[in-house]
């Protein structure tokens, strides 16, 4: 799992942060990939990367703010010009799929590929072999969404050397034992899955938030999280300021991190008055709270492997 | 006058063409600036340049395709976000007012100029003490109009060395004759405003033209200006597929400048197709019908004075 951000700003787009959009590249998961909010020019952003449109294949929108949304239409319209046919699902909350499909009428955009709308409310929006996906409410000025994307466990390897030596032949006896079931080979002697196949491995849980100020529901959705992505619109020198504006610090940030019993913390949104030489200051405040606090930046690319942020 | 062209793309941006927009700056005639269609990501082109968002005073959109309106929401929030004040006009075909009403009430966007529309239809559709506006309906395959922008012609100078030397004191005396009214000096002497006021100057007539096929109807428009912008969406070697989609190849914009008269001619809205190696043919087929004829670029700037474009 790679996690590729392309837009990291707060409110209008800046020549060093353009607006929220974050790719999810679940491509040696599901071969797919998922992109949370879709502000302005998110387009542009992937025509600098490797990345495919027809890839994506869900959207998750957090809430309407311009910021977040107003890149969608050029997404749609474009991911259908170059040739997407598979279908694309947007989760978002109320009025979403109105706006899209007036704005796709409007301009007389024919797509190419199916789209699909979830009108995202709380509880468990989406959930396959692989994958369950919670919404929550956050507060913000505007209902907004945070998405918690749980991996299920992964079957653990069959050892076959293990399996060889106790007698197992090649062909599709392995293929039960790897599969979880306990078999009986010609001898009558029995073989155990647990015996041949190795733990299960973890999943990961991903917890992407939109824009809010601090709160218990960040915390809740976020509980046990290998990572949370987490707005910084603010710094600690303006809370109030924040969360009159239903936005968070760097610190609060941290806080929500630590009261989750987080891994890695990871913020974006940051605001524009932030200049590049604030942001050490910035930084070192959450990591005060939250070690494993690290800054986001347009085109920043983070891996997931053998449960570490890279 | 200058002419700053943000995009320059057709259908979907490229690393080199963004989709379309072009500002017209009248700063010296009436401290103003025109926008004339905005794809998405016009904000951050604009981002790259000295112009200000504020001074944009009228907007024109030539038809309702996404490359031609997906930056407008984004555009219109990010000039509330830096303050501006002023009112702001946009003239564009029936629906887009609908729209960006609905796109900025979903998006809880509240700006703080007022915005007023104008439904564009066939006619005169802006006049004022400097300029005058003609849109005609062009031929596409969704309504789409081109904007002739005709500049009044200029009140003549006042020679003061004339004046004076024909007796006139300084004092209001010259400011009528300025205005072109005839003087009785005390000594009974006639002074004529005509002896004593340079000839008026021509205005420039501007013909910014939408997509369209090579139709009589961009001629009408452009009958006689100065500048025209064509768009080009394909060459000579695919005329028949550029009706068949409702566009003009860069010899039939050339046909049209010629036919119309006009002085010069700039090429817009290019395919991405074309690649910058394919440019200098893709201009000397178009010159060789209309010499002066010039390829716009992201970010080209050019300048009329003194008759002249620059």
């Amino acid at each position: 799992m790679q996690l590729h951000f392309l837009g990291t700003g707060a409110g209008m787009p800046s020549k060093e942060r353009n607006t929220s959009a974050l790719m999810v590249k679940l491509l040696d998961e599901v071969s797919e990939m998922w992109l949370f909010d879709c502000g302005e020019a998110t387009q542009h952003q992937i025509l600098h990367t490797s990345l495919k449109p027809r890839k994506v294949t869900k959207i998750f929108i957090t809430h309407l703010h311009g910021d977040h949304i107003f890149g969608l239409p050029g997404f749609l319209s474009s991911r259908s010009f170059q040739g997407g046919d598979e279908p694309l699902t947007i989760f978002g909350p109320s009025g979403l799929q109105q706006w899209i499909e007036q704005t796709l009428a409007l301009s007389k955009t024919h797509l190419t590929y199916p789209l699909r709308f979830v009108e995202v409310q709380e509880g468990i929006i989406y959930e396959d072999a692989h994958f369950t996906i919670h919404a929550k409410e956050l507060r913000h000025v505007v209902p907004c969404y945070g998405y918690r994307i749980e991996q299920k466990d992964l079957p653990g390897e069959l050892l076959i050397d293990k399996a060889q030596a106790l007698g197992v032949p090649k062909g599709p006896l392995l293929g039960q034992l790897k599969n979880g079931h306990d078999i009986v080979l010609e001898n009558g002697d029995v073989v155990l899955a647990k015996d041949v196949v190795a733990p299960a491995k973890k999943g990961f849980t991903l917890s992407v938030l939109g824009d809010t100020k601090y709160c218990e529901e960040a915390i809740q959705l976020s509980m046990g999280a290998d990572i949370i992505v987490h707005e910084a619109t603010f710094d600690g020198t303006t809370t109030d300021l924040a969360a009159s504006y239903g936005h968070a610090t760097n610190v609060e940030a941290a806080k929500v991190a630590q009261q989750a019993g987080a891994h890695y913390l990871l913020l974006n949104h940051l605001s524009a008055r932030f200049l590049p030489y604030d942001l050490p200051q910035f930084l070192a405040e959450a990591q005060g709270i939250f070690p494993n606090t690290f800054l986001t930046a347009d085109q920043a690319v983070y891996t997931w492997q053998h449960n570490k942020l890279f």
